[in-house]
């Protein structure tokens, strides 16, 4: 059997592990080096694509794609771009598939969240449609661990553990100092419309930690959230509250919004902490501190999940394997046997299941009073940030991979972005 | 010779390695058990002195007490309290004798920043005044790494690593997204009067990473700035800004400033980040992320430095030899021998030279167009970060001890704190 070439691809927020799952994708093509030709990456995702500015991953040593494993950020550049709907734009499906085409590429491996599910069962259906069968098989990627079937989506472990790693550590400090000084701590973290990230915050609990979470499914009641504070604050000494930047008050406006929309026309959020913390101040007087974690929390390879690391390399790695036994517009899924000991297998998902569909928080998963998490979240919880999986360090900072990625001639004329 | 007792009390912000010179002087006391009876600890401080709210430390046990080298915060509490002058309040200070009388105590261990070493001094020069001679040592710790004499203060090390750890992973998730997302990212770290910590940002420089430093040291000079993240940006295609939040306006006015004040007197800083983000979009219009690390850099254990954490315990050592040899009025410090191999010696300075001088960077570590750091700056900072010492975890998370601290029975009567 001839061999035909792949195309790889990283989507929207990098995470600490995708390029785990790009180490999975490589090495394993590279073990069926009897079916697989070449790895093409996207340089800078499915706009590398698009442009035909693909990258020869075979250029790369062993070691380089295996260093993939310990390196957060995308490796090959990220985009957010999202592809229109067929009708609004079938110039950019056909220019994939011409892309495809000229480098005869029979594998699409598509490495992101919930919107490149949908682009990737797009290209798969409009392949088939223009006579140029494409097998689309996507990775799962997101820290906010909101795409439906799979128990977890890589990258959000990791930060899981980041969150409640870095709310133990802020609340010893807090505690220790609130005799005089700070009396509330407020920590920002990510996840728009699901809470899956503050949740993690709740695991401090079982270490004593008084904690209040914001979440985005919980629409925010000052009058309450003051209160529970106070409380805290009386019993304790000092308490420390984990706001989801998704957090919103009835009427739908966030707590904090920059004004700014992303490519996705998603509302660039950012500032909720300080917000949340003036309120605590003036309506009790509690010396605060606050901090906005960002892309700190998304990027902490130093921090990684070992569990999530591992699930990663193996979602790339049976994407390749689905491939090969010939499926499409399918996505690898991590399927929950138990939670202790934790126990999963991979399993697959079609992707006209998973395509736009949102997982937020289960309601039991919240406790009733909206600011908490039941011991069910946390039975879900504690598996997802087990073990370490600590990079090498030199000279104090961990060894992270930059690759070559040398470029391949293009065989097509130009393509404008619109 | 009787045994007679000791007291240990830890001040002003607390760091991830403080417990650390802590176990360091519990350890070497308890070695000592024929001359040094009990080391008693200042409840939250020295408040805990001048309420005669001492602590038991003999009632922990040997592991816990070795945990508390892996323990980030502090222990016994701490607290923002400073003493005020002898002739403001005589008071305080008699108490302070009154209390170290009742218990006991030739040994007053203070560990701290600028403000500690002023108060121990004073406690020094008083209880000899007093006719209740004190050996009063103070064990040095400070995030800032503004103290003067010393090579440099344990708890630096530990969030310089923690900042360009995190600057460098960050850096590394905004490379993979310029093309179409985030171009700058700016990440605010502490420091109000010293830029230590953000120079620590510069270490990612050698990683390859387009960075912008900006000192409290260095007048903010905003034509300038935007200037120089629109060379890098056009030339990388994205940068890194490390803002210290000291970072000040040529009239003194702080880029943010919350309004509210410590209880020493200094302004509560936070929020440059956001400032300096919103100048960039509004001169540039490059889409922009930001990050408040605020607690989580000095409290992140996790990443701590292993020179970090082994300079803070040799120095709560040393700070018990010390006491032992007779010595009164003074601090051990870290003498660099070389930087690279790294190598050092404990020594010992007068707090008379100690107290109330801060330390800033020398200009010669900071690049002419304010912006970065030199080589010079590098060898002194690199070998401050090396070495992990990772905390064992247990179900995800790292195991922090808890201690029972257990009250003295008191003996004199209640004191008002004013």
């Amino acid at each position: 059997m001839p061999t035909r070439n792949a195309f790889y691809a990283q989507s929207g927020g990098v995470t600490a592990v995708i390029n785990a799952s790009a180490c999975g994708v490589i090495e394993t093509a590279r073990r069926h080096a009897d079916r697989i030709g070449t790895v093409f990456a996207g340089r800078n995702g499915i706009i590398g694509a698009l442009t035909e500015d693909l990258i020869d991953t075979s250029q790369e040593s062993t070691e380089a794609i295996a260093g993939l494993r310990t390196t957060p950020s995308g490796a090959f550049g990220s985009c957010r771009f999202k592809l229109k709907s067929l009708d609004a734009n079938r110039r950019e499906y056909e220019r994939l598939i011409d892309v495809f085409k000229a480098h005869d590429i029979a594998w699409f491996f598509y490495n992101g969240g919930g919107d490149s599910a949908d682009t990737c069962f797009k290209v798969s259906q409009l392949s088939a449609a223009m006579g140029y069968p494409l097998q689309a098989i996507h990775v799962p990627k997101t820290v906010d661990n909101d795409l439906p079937i799979t128990d977890c989506c890589p990258g959000f472990g990791s930060v899981a553990k980041y969150v409640a790693v870095s709310a133990l550590e802020a609340s010893f400090d807090v505690r220790s100092m609130a005799r005089t000084s700070t009396k509330v701590f407020v920590l920002e973290v990510m996840g728009r419309h699901a809470g899956w990230i503050a949740a993690a915050g709740g695991l401090v609990e079982d270490h004593g930690i008084p904690v209040v979470i914001l979440f985005p499914e919980i629409e925010f009641d000052q009058a309450k959230f003051i209160a529970r504070v106070d409380a805290l604050v009386r019993a304790h000494g000092y308490c420390t509250v984990v706001v989801s930047e998704g957090c919103h008050h009835p009427d739908g406006t966030f707590l904090a919004e920059q004004g700014t929309r992303d490519a996705f026309g998603h509302a660039q959020l950012g500032g909720a902490a300080p917000v949340v913390a003036n309120m605590v101040k003036e309506a009790l007087g509690y010396k605060f501190h606050w901090a906005v974690a960002d892309y700190l929390q998304r990027a902490a390879r130093h921090i990684a999940s070992k569990t999530d690391v591992q699930q990663a390399y193996e979602l790339g790695q049976k994407a390749v394997e689905l491939a090969l036994e010939g499926q499409n517009a399918v996505m690898p899924t991590v399927e929950r046997i138990s939670d202790a000991p934790y126990a999963y297998r991979i399993g697959t998902a079609a992707l006209a299941d998973v395509a736009n569909v949102e997982k937020f928080m289960p309601r039991d998963f919240i406790t009733e009073d909206g600011f908490g998490i039941t011991e069910r979240c946390k039975r879900y919880l504690k598996p997802l940030i087990q073990g370490e999986d600590h990079p090498t360090y030199v000279d104090g900072l961990p060894v992270y991979v930059s690759l070559r990625n040398a470029a391949v001639a293009k065989k097509l004329g130009p393509f404008e972005l619109k």
